[in-house]
């Protein structure tokens, strides 16, 4: 939420004045499961603050998705209406966020294809965030071309919309960096400033621990607790959480590094004082985990009742989240053809404008 | 022109019955200059003769040149209206023939995207054709991803048409295999028989010698005939051919082998009594170069001086031409649009039809 600043901060100063021009934020997420906790630390809470500021897109990357999901499809379907639901309910305001879907922007795909000539195959390769993913999939002898290539699709997503800013994490900064070695080569090459570069925008509060104390929490971990869980399930998640292991008796000395429930607490808990009270607590002996535990309860009913009773409402008519979806893709689909015509017009490709 | 025969040969029996169902044809041009005798001979001829009993598709491939041509787009640019003009001044009828512009056919990147999660990398680098091309072309070092991956963007030309019968050269054949295995993956994947597998179809005259004698009529070897050319260009580029070099004197005996005015006149003429009898005179001696050479300017001027004249016309409006074009493009984007459709349906991301 400290991103908020962002916008501003950002603003060009220009011949000594102080230019107001908005920053473009593009963002989305892969629909292959339901948001989690980790996912509104991370980014949707962001957004929420960002839109207010900033012109922003956020895209639901079921094409990007498919890269790796190929095989699956209907899941990345299903995990579209999901994830729709997640970011009305948290507070995406439609009013203030185009919400897109990626698979009908067809002026991506044109993009990607023209940038592909622009780019070496020997820089592909060299891409660190490529290579890391290639070797954690376990990839390295069956790379598809979809996945080696796809952050030229991604460099076609930010430059469609003209983002000045993406949220990313510090892994994903190679690709912004191919992002904009492809729009230095396009606007020298055609002579024109057609496309924009952009800015990464790491965020402070980058992921969040799993509830088993692993580093991020994660739908494939199994530690994950979801926008769309009860306030039941989510109590219950909880009370089983992972603490600090060497805290067996109340009056022992307890550590908060590294405690999950202690991460949550500073990430979701509004009384600061009373959280620091209960650090120091736990710290000296004499504070149960199970204190805590229910303090945290209801810090996450605090913040997630409202997103939860939301959300339900919106789950319950899949036609007009899909409503909501398809006006902003109508909009998004404006956007990046309007882009797609600048584009083809340095590259006189612009065969209908000449009729 | 020998082509003519293959749709009916290539009609499928089924169920005993003679099914006379029409093949497909997908072919094309990359747009980089000006069409000459050796196209004609090559493919234009049969296309004139295809189109009576095939659906035919005929491609400016204007994005598959700029994957080579990417830093000269004007170039390819100006080479669209050109092309056309040699297609109709030949005969290629856009009542019979859809003549299309392959960048306004925004399908095929759609396609291209989703078939490059089929293709690993390892298969693309194994592509004979693009290998051979590299290593002319002097690529090696600094290869760009869109010419590495261009066989993908060809499965999807070629498929966006459910095109059965693709001409091509003998060093052509591993793109058809890579279409096909694309297609049968896809299927295959998706478990529906949405694409259509392609059988190459090899002219039996694939190319036509140099006026230099040199093995292949090419732009760049600067030995070329075009369409466009004046009757005197053409006669004056006839009499400056290479003959047979030891053929010093009216009465020494002459070689017809790699003889490209013998060439020329096996592939234009009509007369074939004729041919042969001059054949045998300029074997055994007596037969000067120019009176044959004056022949084979009689038998270009009879195919091409009608051919040049509709080009003149055709030339002189290329708002019309222009025009014909755009209306071939709309068709081709209709079809190709029905296929995306279709592929889409079958992974799920038919979003629209479902509203």
């Amino acid at each position: 939420m400290e991103l908020a600043a962002v916008c501003i901060s950002q603003n060009k100063k220009k011949e000594g004045k102080m230019m107001h021009k908005k920053e473009t934020i593009l963002t989305g997420d892969r629909p292959t499961g339901p948001l989690h906790l980790g996912h509104y630390v991370g980014s949707l809470a962001n957004r929420v603050e960002l839109q207010k500021s900033c012109t922003q897109f956020v895209m639901i990357a079921d094409v990007q998705a498919l890269t790796d999901n190929f095989d699956n499809p209907k899941k990345i379907h299903d995990n579209v209406v999901e994830i729709v639901c997640d970011y009305l309910a948290v507070g995406i305001d439609p009013k203030m966020t185009t919400i897109f879907l990626q698979s009908m922007i067809s002026a991506i795909p044109e993009l990607t294809l023209y940038y592909m000539n622009l780019v070496t195959v020997a820089r592909l390769s060299r891409n660190p965030t490529v290579k890391a993913e290639i070797k954690q999939k376990g990839m390295e002898e069956s790379l598809p071309v979809g996945f080696f290539t796809y952050p030229i699709n991604q460099a076609a997503d930010i430059t469609a919309f003209k983002a000045t800013l993406v949220p990313v994490g510090e892994d994903q900064l190679p690709m912004i960096e191919q992002t904009n070695e492809i729009v230095r080569s396009f606007n020298r090459l055609y002579k024109k400033d057609v496309l924009v570069e952009a800015k990464a925008l790491v965020p402070k509060v980058g992921r969040l621990s799993g509830i088993d104390g692993q580093a991020k929490m994660s739908k494939s971990l199994n530690n994950a607790i979801y926008l769309g869980d009860s306030q039941d399930d989510i109590a219950k998640k909880v009370r089983s959480m992972y603490t600090d292991p060497k805290h067996l008796r109340v009056e022992d000395p307890g550590s908060v590094e590294g405690n999950p429930v202690f991460e949550y607490l500073d990430a979701f808990g509004m009384d600061t004082e009373k959280i620091a009270e209960l650090k120091a607590h736990y710290q000296r002996g004499g504070l149960g985990d199970m204190v805590v535990k229910k303090y945290l309860i209801e810090v996450l009913e605090h913040v997630f009742r409202p997103i939860g009773e939301r959300r339900k409402v919106y789950a319950q008519d899949p036609g007009q989240v899909m409503g909501i979806l398809l006006e902003g893709t109508k909009n998004a689909q404006a956007v990046a053809q309007d882009t797609l015509d600048q584009v083809k017009k340095v590259m006189y490709l612009d065969y209908i404008l000449e009729q």
